[in-house]
């Protein structure tokens, strides 16, 4: 506990891993890229959750669930979505296992009870979902269907970090199906704009919102828009992506329609996902050397009061005190916790609320009795003041509000600052190897420059933004025209 | 629609496959044995969930997310626990696709991408979870750890059916860990009580506690706790499970702690859960042959209000009112939809709710807006009324708690008058065969009775009643000496 963190600046990966586990985020498993949610990280994942689908049923999206598994002959079947996701498929060909008779005791995979054909354990599901929505779907009256799922996915990467890239991950995936190109292209953007709003208003982290270029998109999409946040190493982080797939599934599952003049069509299609990777978002957006700091929103423990006594006596004294402001907080909405453990000292118990990222810290010693005050500590910015105990009431949430205005303000001041406009190759190069950020400069379109500045720089098109404005160009790369501005930038 | 189910007295297996997918709540997907839960379906066990995870948080649990996967060497370290899943386990053996040459277009298991190590889909989380505890707990201090998962798992049966018994499910398993035997057992007894306090008063299904007898335990439990519910064919179904665990998962991974006194000792454990089967004891225990029944605590629409008019004008005027209702009850809590479809009549609506089991439906037309009242129907008893409009107010929240209330004691009457104490083997065949239900009857406590009254007339041992008195008695079978009666029935 008392060991410090690595420091951002000493190592900022290594200061990132550490944080993760040691503030009871999470943890690595027995399982190959496979990770441990712990209480701690789950409650963060739930509040975000909770806000999300809250968000979702609002826009009139409803929850269902959808088998784990998707036949092999059904997971092909759109062939551009297969081809992204066959690389990294973990697949089930056996349903039993035996006593093995070499090993007593131990177990083996029954040969007898191999799979006909094989289950892929699903890395996205629009492939078992169109075809269950081809027999939900036979007239325009059955449109649209607006469905989410909460869910598990599993794609085997090779080379995974917790919460940024796992092998399995919890996300939720929405999967609409509209009569109307138009339509399908309003919900992709409506969820889009959700998505941002969600992360700016909610977990505190500034965003552009933008079009993936075509080597970026998502395998069997027609477009892909985006979120993209930037963390504390310069860094690009995609937090959420939202699909119009047009009618390439609807073709691939033979899913039409008959339209209301009597004709008959293929269905229009969308599908969006934000994952447990916004958990890595959220962490190298806001988190410090100290460790984790927690935008109030999502703060499991928003307020903790933190006893300074010597004796049993004074120690009851002060939790007369903190159980009354503590019940006084919580009927004011805030949730409080006090730390009256009598095995660790008060400066342990700061530095593990520091860790853990709780907003506030209140401190109460035989003074603070005296004077009818407590002493409050912003995780945030480390200001320390003292506060007449009957104000908290009133004091603290408005003061939970203020960080979490203040914590997107600063993390939009960085992102801002880290955007740079650039209009030569070599100028690019510096910026990305050396300040880091987004570059925002000239690119003539093709996948083939793309790939070369990748190549060479490791940057990639983080998304055309929304808000690019046209203007006569040259790409920087090959000097050929360009009508617009793109992002680039290193990303997880 | 307009097609009528299949009664109960017909065909009860029929009745409620017919009413599972024709009431929207799920249905068979093209993966073998798993389902497809339908929105309506989801919104339903999505309040479940809501109110479990409440229970849970309010007696100390917290959520957490542990690995899809387990792997075979985990797998097989409770060797009871092993011997028990081994046989309905869906094995990953690979990690990758890739193109067939053979068949362009199509994809074929990589045979150089085969695991070192075999992995199990989870059918349980015992192994994978206290193989992460072992890390987690050094000290008494450490103790006790109290998780609870929402999670998917997979069991291949071979004979499936929606919701009762599926390849994948969907479930909540709590896995806890403490310093005594005492505390672990108290800790079963809890959760027994807190699913029967759940099934009971939320879900309006009476239900039986007891423990298990030897050969219905828990593979690799010591005890297994228990809550079975009545379904109206006279058949049990268990509806959630508590498990004593001993010391068996602890010494299977080495799990072992300091105690206060400086001594080293395994630790205790119990795991419990409860799952979509849930949905299946619902259905069975309140639906008629006009459809669902759904207590008001569980329907996701609890007043639909149908407009009766002729011409848009009457329907304007309607709305006005329905929509003035439909606020009033909303500020009221309670859920409401205003069908005002045009493209249906009255008539096809009223089966539709039927069908879906709204609790309540209001009906107005023109007279009754002459007359401020609405025309109000249970869903239960088929009752209708009329009802002034601002008395609904008031009625309609107080009616819906009502309900709530009736549907269990309607329920219970008939489970009390299924229980029937029998003294002989025959009279047991009689009622097991002819009447259904629970048997009270003397067993002498060997596997070998109980199965050969399982061979003979396919009832077991629900359970042995936590209220079963002290009595001398000779087991029905085997006229041996017996303490106590125990539950039998046929279950599902």
């Amino acid at each position: 506990m008392s060991k410090k963190l690595t420091t951002r600046s000493q190592d900022y990966s290594k200061w990132y891993n550490e944080l993760v586990t040691r503030a009871d985020l999470a943890e690595n498993s027995a399982v190959r890229g496979c990770m441990i949610i712990k209480p701690y990280g789950f409650a963060i994942w739930e509040k975000m959750k909770e806000e999300l689908d809250k968000k979702f049923k609002s826009t009139g999206h409803q929850n269902a669930y959808f088998p784990l598994f998707v036949p092999k002959s059904l997971f092909e079947a759109e062939e551009k979505n297969a081809e992204g996701f066959a690389k990294e498929c973990a697949v089930v060909t056996h349903y039993r296992l035996k006593n093995n008779p070499d090993e007593p005791g131990k177990l083996m995979v029954d040969p007898e009870a191999k799979l006909e054909e094989e289950l892929v354990v699903r890395p996205t599901s629009e492939a078992i979902i169109w075809n269950t929505y081809k027999n939900w779907i036979q007239s325009y009256r059955d449109l649209p269907i607006l469905i989410n799922q909460w869910a598990n996915v599993v794609r085997w990467e090779m080379r995974t970090r917790l919460f940024l890239r796992t092998a399995e991950f919890l996300w939720q995936e929405g999967h609409t199906a509209h009569a109307t190109e138009q339509e399908a292209q309003e919900e992709t953007r409506l969820i889009n704009q959700l998505y941002a709003d969600f992360a700016e208003n909610f977990m505190a982290i500034p965003v552009i919102k933008g079009i993936k270029s075509e080597s970026e998109r998502f395998a069997g999409a027609i477009d892909t828009h985006c979120i993209e946040a930037l963390m504390q190493d310069g860094k690009a982080l995609q937090a959420g992506t939202s699909h119009f797939l047009g009618q390439n599934f609807a073709k691939a599952f033979d899913v039409k329609f008959a339209t209301a003049e009597g004709g008959l069509e293929h269905v229009w299609a969308t599908s969006w996902g934000v994952s447990t990777r916004l958990m890595g978002a959220l962490i190298m957006t806001h988190s410090d050397d100290n460790g984790l700091v927690l935008p109030p929103n999502l703060a499991p423990i928003q307020v903790v009061i933190v006893p300074i006594y010597k004796g049993s006596e004074q120690l009851e004294e002060i939790s007369v005190v903190a159980n009354k402001i503590k019940g006084e907080l919580e009927a004011a909405g805030v949730s409080v916790k006090f730390d009256n453990r009598d095995n660790v000292k008060p400066g342990f118990k700061f530095n593990d609320y520091e860790l853990k990222g709780v907003p506030l810290r209140l401190a109460i010693g035989p003074k603070d009795l005296e004077k009818g005050q407590v002493e409050l500590a912003r995780r945030d910015t480390f200001t320390k003041s003292f506060i007449p105990q009957n104000e908290l009431r009133t004091h603290i949430p408005a003061l939970l509000q203020q960080i979490q205005k203040e914590l997107f303000e600063k993390a939009k001041n960085f992102r801002d600052a880290h955007i740079t406009e650039v209009n030569s190759f070599e100028e690019f190069k510096q910026v990305i190897s050396e300040k880091g950020g987004f570059v925002s400069a000239h690119w003539d379109g093709t996948v083939e420059t793309e790939d070369a500045i990748k190549k060479e720089t490791k940057a990639t098109i983080r998304c055309i933004p929304y808000q690019a404005q046209e203007e006569v160009g040259v790409c920087i790369y090959s000097g050929k025209p360009s009508s617009k501005r793109v992002f680039f930038a290193k990303a997880y």
